[in-house]
């Protein structure tokens, strides 16, 4: 696990992979995790609270906080799970199920602006990941990530939200254990376990959006999309 | 991440403590990630299904599947929170959501027992730790692991249900990022991304169902309990 120190503060239109690729020394095999923040700031999905006039709905849902903020986060959301004013969670249009449909205002690069999620987080870590090819010659996989909290558990984890360059879920279906007995439930989501690790050195304060993780057996190919819960086999919509 | 090999099959009344130690070369500071399997098995909580009468609300759920392993799941739960036969995602004493309360087939000493979760795994945790310094004179933290599912995404993560020696939530509250904006919401479960960490040097198919985190900033001290959602904070129940 190895974060990327000294990156500059990203702005809309920087080339992300080539501040990182001048901040990292990467090699065939990595796994670049990058907070999702700083590619929805390259991307340019910011939103200045100036420009949103909040709808009644979202003035509802603010309690005492900026109404401006939910009516972001309701554009964001296709679907509202749970509220509790000012907390809501929400499924946004790729359908993952989190706080405030994924819109966050720390680490926002001004006061009065938020960000939102990548539009599509999948093709921006594929992008990533072809850049980085081309500035460094490296093979190595992306995932693009965020905090989630979990029903039952406090805190959030770190998870992958956009993937390229390795399969997000292993499934063991009908392999065996060491005891020979059939493993038949178990797909584990080494996406965003990775995710999470990469949480630990990156840091919440201290400003590393970015950390390598060397040295894991990564496999095949597949998206962060794949990881959402088909919605006929969701127990918990 | 240090994967520990050599291990030997647990059986109930090993001193596990002793034969991590052998196996590990252990340091001050060291996280010691243990599957919860060999934690239960060396505590004896294993049951033989043959001597199991299944109930008729266990034949209810059971499908095609053993009823004798849903019973087992139902003495194991404090409240089922869903179920699609022979699915029950259930809520155990110790207030973990999870499937099968627990109750795992995979990795069990013989094919007609399950292996249940330890009684109090944070005081199993916290044993280990003790017996751990003493054999070793290392002051190690000891995370007890489970593979969970989530709500709204596919695949198992590892997350902490036993801790000790560490804090398993780190509150962000009040504390500003580079930008100078207040992470109010900020509360990150490194006990379960250290969990997760762990399982992607540990494999569930190898046999290494411990692994050492070294060179984490762990700080203060904490329960697994602590990470289970108050019921009046919880919009999940």
């Amino acid at each position: 696990m190895i974060p990327v120190r000294g990156l500059p503060e990203v702005r809309e239109g920087d080339d992300l992979a080539e501040l990182i690729a001048a901040a990292a020394d990467l090699e065939d095999g990595d796994v670049v995790v990058v907070a999702h923040k700083v590619v929805s700031k390259a991307e340019g999905r910011v939103v200045r609270l100036a420009e949103v006039e909040p709808s009644a709905q979202a003035r509802d849902l603010a309690a005492d906080e900026d109404p401006r903020r939910l009516e972001v986060i309701l554009r964001e959301s296709a679907r509202i799970v749970r509220t509790r004013p000012p907390l809501v969670i929400a499924e946004t249009r790729h359908g993952f199920v989190c706080a405030s449909a994924g819109v966050d205002a720390s680490n926002a690069p001004e006061a009065d602006t938020v960000v939102l999620l990548p539009e599509d987080p999948d093709a921006s870590a594929a992008r990533l990941r072809d850049r980085l090819r081309e500035l460094t010659g490296a093979d190595v996989a992306v995932i693009v990530s965020d905090s989630f909290g979990r029903a039952w558990r406090q805190g959030t984890t770190d998870v992958a939200i956009g993937c390229a360059g390795l399969r997000p879920l292993l499934d063991f279906h009908g392999e065996r254990d060491a005891a020979g007995y059939e493993l038949h439930a178990t797909v584990i989501a080494v996406a965003d376990e990775l995710a999470g690790a990469a949480e630990l050195v990156k840091g919440k304060l201290d400003g590393v959006p970015v950390a390598v993780v060397r040295g894991f057996d990564r496999r095949g190919e597949g998206t962060a999309r794949e990881v959402v819960m088909p919605p006929e086999r969701d127990l918990f919509r």
